[in-house]
């Protein structure tokens, strides 16, 4: 394992590695921009080894690239990751691109990019001993992490909020979970879990709070470059929640560009609801009300971001773009990539091609190529 | 290429390679029992071919096994296999067996094994100049082409019966397929997809009836076997229909053996509903009698099964056994998948695991290894 310890985002401290630490003591809170944790590499030696070994590497999940990963070892959980990236050239043609791919996280475990944090987090969990663990979500989280503790014979308590779709709690109880309906929003079911876990000793599956989690969903970004021959395109599109994923796509995409796999990194667009986009305000330095719209992308309605100085910093490494769509914009989108490209996508992901018509009406993608994050296919609505 | 010919399953006629055949000119119908072709292939020649070149294929989908298939070139279609081989110890021991394996086909484009065949048909249809296919279904070989066409941009066409369900009807007009439905059952939206698809000249992705498409299934068997480092496991458990799945991966683990990438065969296991059993019945030299049955496992209600030549050839081949199963057992088979897997299974597909609780009641799996198919993961009825 060549991690050399965890750095905080908010105050700059650093920490010697452990595996059981969650956010900065240093910093007040325990939520993300009050001091989140960053795990750091020893690049030159993970560098040295992914130069030796990914070639003869027979893996085609997350624990392909063990050796910028922050376990030295696997213990046989669900196989997350290793999903196709697939050209579709009539949207290309449509957007005046040279090319464009959707990395089509559907085809995990539990159909959500989510199932790579997971596989993480219930190596981790397991590695230290722990027989539960715990998480707050708006459902792909709970549903991910129901499925690997399935699968592993272990304890899965999830925190959801009072709103939670029937298809989501349907796929809780599937796989057998102890679920916990809150009596408020997700802001309040976070809460509800994290005193939960602490009292309990449960290990953490929360993605802006457990340090670990950001590792495995970079892998995405990793695997796209390798699919793509370590040929950078030049902008990779995803669904902005709480700011983990982009982040970690941005993370993950320097990475590559350290260890001398790739030679530059691409510009990331965020793309958020016109109905819930405290990070794309913040990034563009405009005040973020909370207006209490409403959405349909459940999965990215996150009204108090957790991982925001991550992905604010990414965005920023990148020269990065966030945008906002509209829930007609995402609708006739998620139309789209069933019927131009194959993939039938939930709601939350097809912001992503929402986001880049949009920007293809401000700025020229001629001779550009993109890669859409395609996130997720649960469907929760009509479509 | 090393496709030698075609040869009739019934007849022993055989047949110069021709990519747009169908069934053998010299047996009368157009249905499986009377006149389906098998590819033939010179194996001397693909072993060689397969030996040098498997290890530097960087494919993971069916056209990584290209020497053993029925087309020299790919055209990027929508990426089908490449799914994963998942061990789960907590069935194996409660089975008595020494390991099981699930072979996860719901991690497919479209989440069925189908997209196997879909791939090779779409893959010929186009070199061979055509820009319509069609076929007749249930539901998931329907919905199958219906996204692999909405990806290359081609007409599909499909047929199926009156009974189909509205989240079958739903994932067809998301995908924009052309759908006629039937007045009738599976056997007349049959009929008239054969009708249409002479009179108008499209391409036919009907698996009994198209040779070729078996050998995009059987692909399953080799990446199985390639999972398992060649090394064969005792049993194979697939559910049947038509017997054109089970029947391709005995064909492929044949094939293997052929080609000296294994030293022997898998046992298959066949597993169909108690309310529709006719190859159960057949295998086993009972009456079969159309009895009007009904069952929750619509993929395999199949009254009148179009490959059963085929499918009895390979049953013999391999040693292997049929057996039916209740509705109950498949749904208490369906739960456990989920709970002890984290695996979400359509019904049909937990057949294999009822079965082979069944077969652990008439004889001992102890030290035995097995590998269940899980077809498909579509969600149809309340679970």
């Amino acid at each position: 394992m060549f991690v050399t310890g965890l750095r905080c985002f908010r105050c700059g401290a650093k920490y010697e590695m452990d595996p059981k630490a969650y956010t900065c003591p240093a910093c007040s809170g325990n939520r993300g921009d009050e001091g989140i944790l960053d795990v750091q590499y020893d690049y030159s030696a993970a560098k040295a080894m992914i130069h030796s070994t990914l070639h003869k590497n027979g893996r085609h999940d997350v624990f392909r690239f063990l050796p910028l990963l922050p376990t030295s070892k696997t213990i046989g959980v669900l196989p997350a990751g290793g999903t196709p990236l697939i050209p579709v050239s009539g949207l290309a043609a449509r957007l005046g691109l040279q090319s464009l791919f959707l990395k089509d996280e559907t085809r995990n475990p539990t159909r959500c990019l989510k199932d790579r944090a997971t596989a993480v987090a219930v190596t981790m969990a397991r590695a230290h001993g722990y027989r539960d663990l715990y998480c707050a979500s708006a459902g792909n989280a709970a549903i991910s992490l129901a499925g690997f503790c399935a699968h592993q014979g272990i304890g899965c308590h999830v925190f959801v909020p009072r709103e939670i779709s029937q298809t989501r709690l349907n796929w809780l109880r599937r796989y057998g979970a102890d679920v916990h309906i809150s009596t408020g929003n997700y802001d309040q079911a976070y809460d509800e879990a994290e005193q939960a876990g602490a009292e309990n000793g449960w290990y953490s599956r929360n993605c802006a709070f457990n340090p670990f989690l950001v590792e495995g969903k970079k892998t995405v970004a990793l695997e796209i470059s390798e699919q793509l021959g370590w040929q950078v395109r030049d902008l990779i599109v995803a669904p902005v929640g709480d700011g983990c994923t982009l982040g970690a796509i941005g993370k993950g995409s320097r990475e590559l560009n350290l260890v001398r796999l790739t030679d530059r990194i691409p510009r990331l667009i965020g793309v958020q609801s016109e109905a819930v986009q405290p990070l794309v305000k913040r990034y563009h330095g405009e005040a973020v009300r909370e207006d209490g719209g409403t959405t349909q992308a459940e999965s990215i309605a996150v009204r108090r971001p957790r991982n925001a100085l991550r992905l604010l910093y990414e965005m920023r490494a990148s020269h990065g773009h966030m945008l906002a769509v509209s829930d007609e914009q995402i609708s006739a989108a998620q139309r789209l990539l069933a019927q131009e490209a194959g993939v039938v996508s939930e709601f939350t992901s097809a912001a992503t091609l929402a986001g880049l018509f949009q920007l293809a009406e401000s700025e020229s993608l001629a001779n550009q190529s993109a890669v859409l994050v395609i996130t997720g296919g649960r469907l929760d609505c009509d479509f």
